[in-house]
């Protein structure tokens, strides 16, 4: 197969613009060129020469010698913006904006179609770990159970230095943003947006369906408490933010993002600090865990240079489960087993919590342990920023 | 991308052939229909009809209706036998035969090129976990620095039952057998060729460089004993069977399968049983990790059904790597640092080990940690089995 020579524009110059600036660059195999780069701060120092900068969209959209754009900028509707034209203009996308893919996903898969141009984004979900290309090229006829991991970078170095070094949460959350792990706001990541974005970009792939995020319960840790720390440390557990899809019958799947225990036997227990890690369970390969490196600009920048590569190669997703179509359904009729760390008892009435098997109570907090159907905690979205609760999944089997 | 409909022609029924039936029958969104299947022996029960069978092979090659032969069978060099006469006629191949593939390897590439025709091996090395088409696709202009794992699964067993339980080594073995989990000759798991092949067909599509085994030092488990058990245990570490293939310069490798000592911090420590795990180091991405069953009838057939399927969407392997030829030397002038457990002080001496870190004697049993080169432990190779010795590669790292 013949490699097409890539003259590339890219848009964003941050931490993952210039990661994959670094990789490019000392990758010898390859042969690119960053054409010109697209920023939007005309005052910020940069360390390359601004010859090789616009601050004009057009400059790119409108070269008809660059016949790959690479979008690595924060704002997801200006994202959308320059993705979609280009891809009008038939130029091949790279891009690692998750919060995009995951709310157009539909229209950008049509898009794909309608203009025979490819669309890639293995850094949006899992950075280093290749988890899209795997679902997509070898999953393809798996009888695949579910798929569990963790996918945020920034919540799980927060929650692996409060474990491991009992630091507070607003500390550990000030130390993973200096580190460039955190996105540009925090809440996406600790509030589990991000997690549940990435989800969904995996959903599309594991199973073909294209869920609205909207759809998707989400749950973070930034309601977490040392009380937790302190119940899951005595337990031999480690909390982490696992979103999780699954099948719950042949062609309905449900999925949610919520903090888990972890027991130390798991292989998500050693997954710390911005190491992401996917758990997939199938029929007959059984249990699978990939890891790797979750954020930061190398590990983020050598993903998008692997599309990059996939790109010179004329690779396209195929979305082979979508064209399948052997799953169909989306539900939330889920009974999950959690933890809930509450004040008020009438907090706790709205749970509707059964088969309750711990309860403890002190003055200092109390906490209950039960089952809770997933359309439940739905139901309770726009409240739970306002209660003094924490929620985690045991992770125990449940009898639906 | 249309899907071309499989006409199958099986060779082999044993443990994974049967594997691989099962998970096809299993498969909903999958079109193959297994036309024929040859086996050799002509009494043995088969568990579906015979008319399924023929104990020719022929029947199968010469069917012009038969668009894919998937060969599973044991013997390495009717294997190649069958697998090169498919691939002359013009039919795509899948096999999980690592000594075939591994012997031949430069010869088989060229044969896929000359015949337009598709040999894919994902089975061949890591069973369940999809390292070849990996590092075929996703590492394609990655800097990787090296490869190691455990890629043999009856070793691993052998291993984790000896740490775990206490279990003897031959007791251990025989348990692996019944399991399923060994060849038909234990020599090849035991000895450390099984891992070997393996290395040899993964250092293809990781450096492009297809190495004669008989290049490659192996050495394996079967002098193993309860002093290096008890030693390791001391220490916190677990002892696993690990090749290793790695960059000594930018256009040099060199590789070699050594036990190691394993650490309880590092991701190969859990991998226990019958599971694989596979680590890669890369200059961006960092650390990775994969792992899953490494063997077993349905974890092995799962990776060859993966195969079948890519096959079906006109999938080839591009041999990435062996196309840009970055890497073109092999060298075995490396040192590692090793605990030598021994005897006969004659015996140690043949090492020539440098730099003595840590020596103990006692009238049982002796060891030595110390320096040696790759090429000494080479040119020991057919000495070694009868040697009262145990070599364990102690994993740090080496100034060369």
């Amino acid at each position: 197969m013949t490699r097409e020579k890539l003259r590339i524009g890219l848009f964003g110059y941050g931490c993952v613009g210039q990661g994959l600036h670094d990789v490019l660059n000392s990758s010898r195999g390859f042969k690119a060129d960053i054409v010109r780069i697209c920023v939007k701060d005309k005052t910020k120092k940069r360390r390359i020469p601004m010859s090789n900068f616009t601050f004009d969209k057009n400059d790119i959209l409108n070269d008809p010698s660059i016949n790959l754009v690479v979008e690595l900028i924060d704002d997801a509707d200006e994202a959308f913006n320059i993705v979609t034209t280009a891809m009008k203009k038939g130029k091949n996308v790279v891009t690692a904006n998750k919060v995009m893919v995951a709310t157009h996903f539909r229209e950008l898969v049509d898009l794909q179609e309608k203009y025979k141009v490819s669309l890639l984004y293995e850094a949006s979900a899992g950075a280093s770990i290749p988890i899209i290309r795997n679902l997509e090229e070898y999953y393809d006829n798996e009888l695949l159970h579910s798929l569990r991991g963790i996918l945020n970078g920034t919540t799980n170095y927060v929650l692996t230095k409060m474990h491991n070094e009992g630091m507070d949460y607003n500390l550990a959350l000030k130390e993973a943003q200096e580190k460039g792990f955190a996105e540009s706001d925090p809440t996406l990541d600790v509030e589990g947006w991000d997690a549940k974005y990435k989800l969904c970009i995996i959903t599309g792939h594991a199973y073909g369906l294209f869920i609205d995020p909207e759809e998707v319960f989400h749950y973070g840790i930034s309601k977490i408490s040392t009380f937790d720390i302190r119940y899951a440390r005595e337990k031999g557990f480690k909390i982490k933010l696992v979103p999780f899809v699954g099948k719950t019958n042949e062609n309905t799947i449900t999925s949610f993002v919520l903090p888990r225990f972890i027991s130390s036997d798991k292989y998500l227990y050693n997954v710390d600090n911005e190491y992401n890690g996917v758990i997939t369970e199938a029929a007959f390969a059984d249990k699978q865990f990939f890891s790797g490196k979750g954020a930061g600009g190398h590990a983020t920048g050598s993903a998008v240079l692997s599309d990059i590569s996939a790109n010179s190669y004329g690779y396209k997703y195929e979305y082979k489960k979508y064209q399948q179509g052997t799953v169909s359904e989306y539900t939330r009729n889920f009974k999950l087993e959690v933890y809930l760390r509450y004040r008020n008892e009438k907090d706790r009435k709205l749970f509707g919590l059964k088969d309750v098997s711990e309860y403890f109570s002190s003055k200092l907090y109390k906490y209950v342990i039960g089952i809770v159907n997933l359309e439940n905690l739905y139901n309770l979205r726009e409240q739970l920023p306002d209660m003094d609760v924490f929620i985690v999944n045991t992770g125990r089997k449940v009898k639906q």
